[in-house]
């Protein structure tokens, strides 16, 4: 499909791209845009339709929807701008620069530039920045007949109609009621009596992360937004949330590898911002390794009688770092699902405590196998890093249970308590018995 | 409210709390059966009508699920198996040790109990496995005022009614029709003339990684599954689809911690099941980091007349992993978002070559007038450190930029490229280079 669009394109077809392009669903239009170059992007744009333009145009990439609005004219981004759903153009708008959303703005009605600029107001990452104001409401007092015959008037505007919201005249929200429940009922029945009034709501000033929360707890489809007094203000729809899910995992995920979170795509991020979202961790990091050396250098005259010993460094740094960041790993996952929380700390810990020993155990028994047998160390070599190992391991699972929980216990992120900096942790941890134990076993 | 009904709950004031549990939504419910003791529960159960009980049913964990099934008579039995949604039923059968399936389908008609037995056959996270059957059929043949009079009558028992699946007489699927489409045409349009013919569908034996692919593509809420010969055999909806995002994004973060993912949750989780997935990593990274170790065995004699060189291992070590992490955990997930692809190979390696000669250098720097400046080290070691240094992260950056891309290349799962996998690799390969080094300058 996408080549033979391909083909037609590069054979100035205008006709019949339209007609190929009218038959593809708007997603798979935008990625076609995307993949042609900027002059025949301007023009393809031109022959849509102006509804199924604003479709495609919600899904092209940030810098194309500003080459697009910087080609087209002032009228053209008229009759775009009011076909996007309202979140849709909120969040075009947010990421443009002054002169295009100056652009933008002259060629909406007065009463959009409105909404928008209100809507621009909500501070980043809230559930006001993510609602859309385009829903369906209904009086108490409708009867089904009447909400009927209302949505018919007014749903084709809006950007769900699955979920319909009862409001009091002072648009204080009463109750919800689902498109379903209103087919399903007789026409005479009352809205007061088919509503819903035990609902699932949220401010405009939460959080988008809970509201995510919540989505996934109540299996929703939409959550009306309120204000501070309770009247609806919009509405958050569940593929937005699709989004914000994968994108908080994503920065989870970033952080846990000592990266500054960014929301930018890696092959559309430079090598500079890429560097500077790496290189602060590394230099933290790197720092504080230096400790770990400093213990090194502090039994220079172990090392310096068993040189063998250096031999076991990256082996016990190694495993001391994953067996400590799997656990890390497995409590900050927990804590962002809800599924461990704070008050969970002592029986983690226990928990931690007697896994560690099991693989502990295992990990010390297979080495002490091949370091003593299969290359034939010397025994006391061989019982002090298995010995050592094993502490390690115990240690490194203990502090990997505990520090995300202390994290969230300060309010800090729980996802930079893991695998670079428990190693940093557990590295010295482990080379501070291992030398201490060799000095001691050597000066017997 | 979860306080009150606790106390009412210990007051034995059944009615009231009958009243008070009705008042709340079907998930604080099921919250709420789980905080008491498991007769309790039971009796709770007990004074929930059947409707709510079922929803309840389907949102209380797996071993109280089974706890009830056991406690309860099988006309009981019946009553709420007949009113759970069927992925919920099939999903809880799944979960259910033989006795309990047996007691479950005995009390199940025969109709269902086909059904329910198709269902369970299809792979585990196949779309077949996740779909639903409950979904509104048409004809295209039907006007909309018939399509609207076929959903009342029907709709009661299907999940969703927000989206209406067109089939012929074969079951075909031809098209669908939301239910905002219906409402808002006039009642004498064929459903023929209204529905869209270019509907995203999947079939039943598609993995479940792709249809949560599809779903976050086109922003969709419920998706048709078809059977090899296109006939509609059934739904998935995107309450669902949020689940299965969260669960892969833990598998592949557990992957990427050298864990061996798996889907129950930490809390309870026993401690053998823990250490089982814990310690096969461990033993694989334990023993490849002894090749790191021999490294330093060679060069044991350079170790001697230097014993210093030994005190900057961990450093080198750490920044080595941790440089080489950032780049293999961007990519991993770049692919696991679809934003990075096989073919980006080489742009991946030029972009990380260059991130990687500005960390470097930065890195390099400042350790250099920490160690020669601050620390007074000899010019040459501090040059070989530093220098070392550099070429660990560009070759930690290169390895962790390429590696997850050749594991997809070589159809594993990009995700076991992560920290602890690169950081083996990277650790070999910087001592390799530091000692080499060191003794060149040493033997000058």
């Amino acid at each position: 499909m996408e080549k033979r669009i391909m083909e037609l394109i590069s054979d100035n077809k205008v006709v019949e791209i339209r007609n190929e392009l009218l038959e593809m669903n708007i997603v798979d239009i935008a990625q076609v845009l995307e993949e042609v170059d900027k002059h025949q992007l301007v023009r393809l744009f031109r022959i849509l339709p102006k509804d199924i333009a604003a479709g495609v145009f919600s899904y092209v990439p940030v810098e194309l929807q500003q080459h697009i609005i910087e080609s087209i004219t002032d009228s053209e981004t008229k009759s775009i701008v009011d076909e996007l759903f309202l979140d849709d153009a909120v969040d075009f708008i947010d990421e443009m620069p002054a002169n295009i959303v100056k652009k933008v703005l002259k060629n909406t009605d007065e009463n959009m530039r409105t909404i928008i600029n209100q809507l621009l107001n909500y501070p980043e990452d809230s559930a006001g920045s993510i609602m859309t104001i385009e829903y369906v409401d209904l009086k108490k007092e409708m009867t089904v007949r009447d909400a009927i015959a209302h949505i018919k008037k007014t749903g084709v505007d809006k950007e769900t109609i699955n979920t319909c919201y009862v409001i009091d005249k002072n648009r204080k929200l009463e109750g919800v009621v689902s498109i379903r429940r209103l087919i399903l009922s007789s026409e005479e029945k009352l809205i007061s009596d088919i509503m819903n009034e035990d609902f699932i709501f949220i401010y405009t000033t939460a959080d988008q992360e809970q509201v995510a929360m919540l989505f996934k707890k109540y299996d929703l489809l939409t959550m009306p937004v309120v204000d501070a007094e309770c009247r609806l203000v919009g509405i958050i729809t569940v593929d937005d949330i699709v989004d914000i899910i994968e994108q908080e995992n994503t920065e989870d995920i970033q952080k846990m590898a000592a990266l500054q979170p960014s929301e930018e795509e890696y092959l559309k991020t430079g090598v500079f911002t890429l560097a500077k979202h790496r290189v602060v961790w590394l230099l933290v990091l790197m720092l504080s390794a230096t400790f770990t050396g400093h213990i090194i250098k502090r039994f220079g005259d172990v090392l310096q009688s068993v040189v063998l010993l250096a031999a076991f460094i990256p082996m016990l740094m190694d495993t001391g770092g994953n067996a400590g960041s799997q656990s890390s790993t497995l409590i900050i996952r927990g804590l962002a699902l809800g599924e461990v929380s704070m008050k969970d700390a002592s029986k983690v810990l226990w928990k931690e405590f007697r896994v560690s020993i099991i693989v502990g155990l295992a990990l010390a028994i297979v080495n002490f196998l091949r370091i003593f047998y299969l290359e034939k160390v010397d025994f006391l070599i061989t019982f002090t890093v298995c010995f050592t190992l094993f502490c390690t391991v115990v240690i490194a699972k203990l502090v990997g249970g505990i520090l995300p929980i202390g994290a969230k216990y300060l309010k800090l992120d729980p996802a930079i308590m893991a695998s670079p900096l428990i190693t940093t942790i557990v590295d010295a941890l482990a080379l501070m018995i291992y030398f201490t134990m060799a000095a001691w076993l050597i000066g017997l």
